[in-house]
This record gives structure tokens, C-alpha cells and sequence, in this order.
């Protein structure tokens, strides 16, 4: 039914795969660099459609909002879900800037909008990169302008290239789904290696369909993709203050009532958790991707919470990244979730179809450690906790920790 | 009034305040190397009186808890606070072993309480190292039989060394109170250095005190001299199944009564926190202690989870280990932490005396780069927090995140 775009080994894509990644009917893009990255990089993206497209965004619980994510909230609300497009920087998250990061953020989405001729309170805007400074509003202008003229990159790819902060490969991701008026495509990109938590989206994301679609399911389709896909990933469990992702459907293709809602959730969850995986396998330092599956919980959301807190433990993810079969840390952490769990029914797996089981009912079992810590090597990396207490399970991915993740993040800005 | 044993510039204590490291009047103590840590150091301690000590305990809130705290629950539980001593390993936590493990904790309680003639009821154990292995009872019979023999060590600082893993100093302080009837003199010491919350006790620690006062009084004080000790440090948000902290008293000195038990929760408090920033500052990999400072809180509690998700925070710790002045993500910590902080009215400093403001009332202010970077080079690093909603506040330790704590626990089982 779907196609998610997947390399072969590893969920990051190729570049034979990036240069076939276009966005679904009915929508444009441009890239450029503006000078908001140092590095000269693509720092600045626009997506946008010609006529208005239904449109739908979760975002941060981080009680510190970001100036980008106050204004989207309030166009969705104010506009009923229609827009024109969505205007992206990196290099400047425009976080922590008071009155005046909100009043940049309009000022972006205003000047980008009329960029293609519509108001302000159709373009929503994204922004990524250092908290606590102010957007260069001059280069900002100057890149919009660039954004329509020769400099500007019209390839999809180089506007997911254009949101990437220390990500080290573009994420792009697409599904398609029959339904019966036809065929809906889905097509998204997305940035995220560090600050990545799973708590409500948690990096950036723009997916694009063709779907003609009401605002409302949009939404409803949104919030369901979004809680297995970007809620089930962490890479240092700190959410950050720009957390959103967006949906824009540019109603050019196929209808999705109330009959095809269900599949198309389906298919946008596909998308949306091609893109988690892979920024769960680009986090900082990574060099493995980890599965981790949570069984025989009470509840999924219980699953969720002892899943996170495995997920989130340095002692866990720098075992792993050492091939360290030290698994009573994973039991330490899974002890610590606020989750009633009973050490004394816990079963524990390293590798797909449960390789090698380490505890049985809270017992340890004698096992190969070269066998395991081979197991720990792997690109994914499955690890599976049974709990014994009911039925309910969940999917959780994240990366292993390394040296390097502190050396990234040891000096961001200097 | 107390005289905590701190070095000129750092927590950590000299040999020479090693050296004259005694326990309180009434207590003996003794180390051997067993055998049970692979490097042949001293991995076995025993601390006892001659007649019953009071003793309280606080631990673990973790659902997963090693044998030792089950076993160390009952005994107080049954036996009015009243015990004759306690047997402590490293090398080993006895965690996560089930039925056996709980059995192997109860023998080694019995041996140990037979080799100074008391009942099994009257000793409590403490275990610390790997987790899901089994006690190697031989090794530990034949180390209790040596601690009493010409190969037992009776200085209390091998005692303090025989509990240590990865800590690179051994902790010990030492408070006294003047009360109505005489000097009341408390010593301590304690381990811990990975797997740190602050969440209950947080690693192994034995207090002493001559004091003569009655369990429930001795809990009471314990149970305060934590809240703002032990549970206010973090090394990596990782809570271990065997955390305790006991407090021993031989009622040979001053007796603590209703008046006095200010004074000496005071005292037993400074004991607690002396060895909290020791742990701290000896965190796995770190190279400076961090004093959080959260201020203008609503409550307490407040102060303390906003300060919580900071200490925990990778990204803070990292950024503070390169002294890069990326303070953002403070303020991204500070508002994922589940309390309704108001980004508009936080006030943010670097250093002591708040050398170095960043941001007002949600503002970011121009500030001296390189004179913010040099104050996160200070040991400890000073970070003072304003919420702007009332007027609790609440003091929090932890450290620098390095490339070395990743190294320490990638491999730390093989």
C-alpha cells in the first residue's frame, strides 16, 4: 500500500534517492543560502501552492514556545486551516526573543507570502537553529528575494537540505495510498539530530499531499501519525522550543472522506515514521539506530512511558554504543519510569526475532556474551522487553551515545 | 557550628583529610579486598558498634530494587531501627537476581552478623556494581572471615574506599553539634559516580554519630538532612536500583532530644550535602561541579523540578563542558519541566554573585562572550535561574558532561 523511501541497511536515504524526491501534486519549493548559516550552506526554504491548501500542525509542549511556533498556532487558528505555504530557516531558531522574535516571525511570514502575492496570515513559518539570538531580519529579506530569482533551488531535495542543522543527511520520506476516487501521494521532509525528545513533534517536519482533504481530518490524520511516528523518538530527551510538524494538502488529487480517512492516517503514519526513524539514526554521534520494542504492558501508553525512559537513559545508550551487554541498566531504567512494572515477570531480548534472551521472570539467564554484544553492533540495534502484565505494546526507536555527541554539542555556537 | 571536610577550590577531599578521616565515637570499622572487583582493590567493608545503634534509612524509589534494599526494609521495618552494623561490597550490586539474590543478601547479612556474634536481624547490607550477576558467596564468606584477621583494614577511609566503583576519590565528611549536654560528632561517607538522580538517596552512604537518640527521631532527621542533599544532585538522570542511605548511631555521646533535633538535623544535613557535591563533582567524566541556583519559584517543588530537567539536560551539561555560553537551551530545559514557567519573565546568570545577566524578563541581553565562557571554566560553575513567580528556591548539584563519560560507560562490563 505504501512506499516509504528506505535504504537498504539503513533508514537514511541515498542520494540517488534524494534527487528522485519530489513534493506531491500541486506544490512548489525554492532553496537558498542567506548567510544565516555560517557555513554558507542552504539555510532558508519555501513551500508553496497556487491555490489554498488545507493545512494542519502539532507542536511543542515545551512551555517555552518559540516566536515561529506562537505565530502558526494562531494562523491555523485564525484561517480555519487554509494557507499558502510555509517559509523554513536554519541557522536561528528565533526562541527566547521576546516581543520582538514575535514580531519577526510575522514580518518573515508577511514578507515571504508576499513574495507570491497573498497575505501574511497565509504563510506559516518554521524556524531552527541557535536559541536566544535575533533573526537577521535584512538577510532573511534579501533570501526571499533570492528564493524567486535565479539563485533559487527548485529541487525538493535542496529544500530539505536548507532545514538541516547538525543533521548529517537530508530526511525525506514518501507513501501513497489507493483510495477509491484514485491515488493520494504523500511526500515530507524533515530536520532533527539533537534536542529531539518524544514529547508531541519533536524537530521539524513539512509533509505534502494532494489529498483533497477537509481541515479537520487533516488534523485528526496529523495528531494519529504523529503519536507513533515523532512521539515514539529520542535522541538526548531535551524537546526543544521549535518542535512542529506541518501538513499541507494541496487538494489537486484524490478526495479523502470519511470512508478513506482511516487509510490515509495510514499512509501519513508510514511517511512520518520513515522520517523519525531517520532522524532517530542521524541523531548526534550516532552510529546505530535502536528498536526498541516494549510487549505485555497494562496499557500502550504505560509500554510508552517504560519504553522512554530506556529510550532516554545515558547508561543504556552508552552500553549500546559500546557493545556492552550490560542489560540490568535497562532493567534500572525501566525500574525508574513511575511505571508498576514487577521485576519478577520482566523477559529481556537482544536482536530480531529475540535472539538471545538475558532474564527470564526477573531471573538472569547464562548467555554468549560475543553473541550479544554482536547483537548490539547491529544498524538496527532490537532490543525487546516483555513485562507480563497485559497485552499492550509499543514501538520506540533512538541511537546509541557517543563520545562524539559531546563533542557536537560541546561547542554549538562557539 | 559544622566543619564539613571541603578541599581550598574543589569538593573533593586531600589524602591528608583522608588520613584523618575517623568515624564517630562508639564505631568501628573494617576492609579487605575479596576478590569481588577484578582489580584485586578493596571491595568489602564492614562498620560496626559494641552495643545496639539506632539507625534510619531512606532508598531507592525505583520499582526495580536490588536485594540489598528489600533485605535492609525488613530489617528496620521488624527490628524498631535498632541494628548492630552493616556489611557493605562493591564489584557486585546484587540487582535484578531474583529469589537466589535475596537469599544470597540474607546469608551474607548472617555471616557477617555471626563473625561479630550477633543475630542476622541486627546487620544491614549494601551492594553496589554490576547489575544482573550473582553474589560470588565464597569470595565474600572468605572476605568476612579476613576483615577480622591481620589482612582487615580498620582505618574508616578504606572502608569509604572499599564501597567505591568508578568514583576516582573516595567521599567522606564530617559535621559536629553543640547541644545542651555536649557535642554531638557525625562522620560519613559514601560512594556514587554513574547511574545519579536525585530522586531518594541516589548512591551508597553510611552516616555515624555518637548521638543517643531514638529511631524515629534519627529517621525524621534523615529523612530532611536528604530532601536537600542527596536528592538534589544528578550525574545522568539515571536512578539506580540500589541506592541507601544509612544513619548509624551508637548513642555513646550527647543525646539528642526534642530540642536538640534542629541543630542536629541541621549538622547531619551539612554531613549529607559535603558528600552530595563530592559525588557530583566526581561524576563519570567530569571535570567541574555545577551549583544550580533556581530562584522566584512558586514553591519549592517547583524550583525543584525546573532546576531537575536542567541539571539532567545533555545539552546544558555538554555546553558547559566546552564552556560554550549556548544558554538557550537553560531556558528550552526550564520549560519542558512540566511546571508553568513564564518565559516572559525569567531572569538568567552566569557566575557567582550573578557576574554575567543573559537574559531579563525573557529578553536576551548583549553579554561578554568570552567572560560568560571563562565563568563556565570555574569549578564549581555557578548558573542562577529567576522565575519571577514567587519566592522558593531550591539549590541543585551536578557536573560537566565530557567525551569521557561515554568512554567510562561504553565498556564498563567488558
Amino acid at each position: 500500500m505504501t512506499t516509504p523511501v528506505e535504504r537498504e541497511g539503513s533508514v537514511l536515504v541515498t542520494d540517488v534517492q534524494l534527487a528522485a524526491f519530489s513534493l506531491a501534486p500541486g506544490f512548489q519549493s525554492a532553496a537558498t543560502a542567506c548567510g544565516l548559516k555560517k557555513s554558507g550552506a542552504l539555510d532558508l526554504a519555501m513551500v508553496w501552492t497556487d491555490t489554498p491548501c488545507a493545512a494542519a500542525g502539532v507542536f511543542t509542549t515545551n512551555r517555552v514556545q518559540a516566536a515561529p511556533v506562537l505565530y502558526d498556532r494562531e494562523v491555523l487558528a485564525t484561517g480555519g486551516g487554509w494557507v499558502r505555504g510555509v517559509i523554513a530557516n536554519a541557522g536561528c531558531a528565533n526562541a527566547v526573543t521576546g516581543a520582538r522574535g514575535r514580531a519577526d516571525a510575522e514580518a518573515m511570514a508577511a514578507h515571504a507570502a508576499a513574495s507570491i502575492g497573498v497575505g501574511a496570515a497565509e504563510m506559516l513559518v518554521l524556524s531552527t537553529g541557535v536559541i536566544g539570538v535575533f533573526l537577521d531580519m535584512e538577510k532573511l529579506d534579501r533570501g526571499i528575494g533570492a528564493l524567486h530569482s535565479e539563485e533559487g533551488h527548485a529541487a525538493a531535495a535542496d529544500a530539505a537540505r536548507a532545514i538541516t542543522t547538525t543533521d548529517t543527511r537530508p530526511k525525506v520520506a514518501t507513501a501513497e495510498v489507493a483510495l477509491r476516487g484514485g491515488t493520494v501521494h504523500i511526500a515530507g521532509f524533515a530536520k532533527g539530530a539533537g534536542m529531539i525528545h518524544p514529547h508531541m513533534a519533536t524537530m521539524l517536519a513539512v509533509l505534502t499531499t494532494d489529498a483533497r482533504i477537509a481541515p479537520p481530518r487533516l488534523e485528526r490524520a496529523l495528531q494519529a501519525a504523529t503519536e507513533r511516528s515523532f512521539n515514539r523518538i529520542s535522541v538526548d530527551g531535551d524537546m526543544s522550543t521549535n518542535d512542529t510538524v506541518l501538513v499541507l494538502a494541496s487538494g489537486v488529487g484524490t478526495l479523502v472522506d470519511a470512508a478513506g480517512e482511516a487509510a490515509f492516517t495510514a499512509a501519513l503514519a508510514d511517511a512520518c515514521t520513515s522520517l523519525a526513524k531517520q532522524i532517530a539514526r542521524d541523531g548526534e554521534g550516532a552510529t546505530r539506530l535502536v528498536e526498541l520494542r516494549i510487549t505485555g504492558a497494562a496499557s500502550e501508553e504505560q509500554a510508552h512511558r517504560v519504553g522512554d525512559t530506556i529510550a532516554t537513559s545515558s547508561l543504556v545508550k552508552t552500553a549500546i554504543h559500546g557493545k556492552d551487554p550490560n542489560w540490568g541498566r535497562i532493567l534500572a531504567a525501566a525500574g525508574r519510569s513511575g511505571e508498576a512494572i514487577d521485576p519478577d515477570r520482566v523477559r529481556l531480548w537482544f536482536g530480531d526475532g529475540d535472539a538471545v534472551q538475558l532474564l527470564a521472570d526477573g531471573m538472569p539467564l547464562p548467555f554468549d556474551r560475543a553473541r550479544a554484544s554482536a547483537l548490539l553492533g547491529d544498524d538496527p540495534v532490537a532490543i525487546h522487553v516483555e513485562l507480563g502484565l497485559g497485552d499492550a505494546e509499543a514501538m520506540l526507536w533512538t541511537c546509541d551515545l557517543s563520545a562524539d555527541y559531546v563533542r557536537i554539542n560541546a561547542d554549538y555556537t562557539t
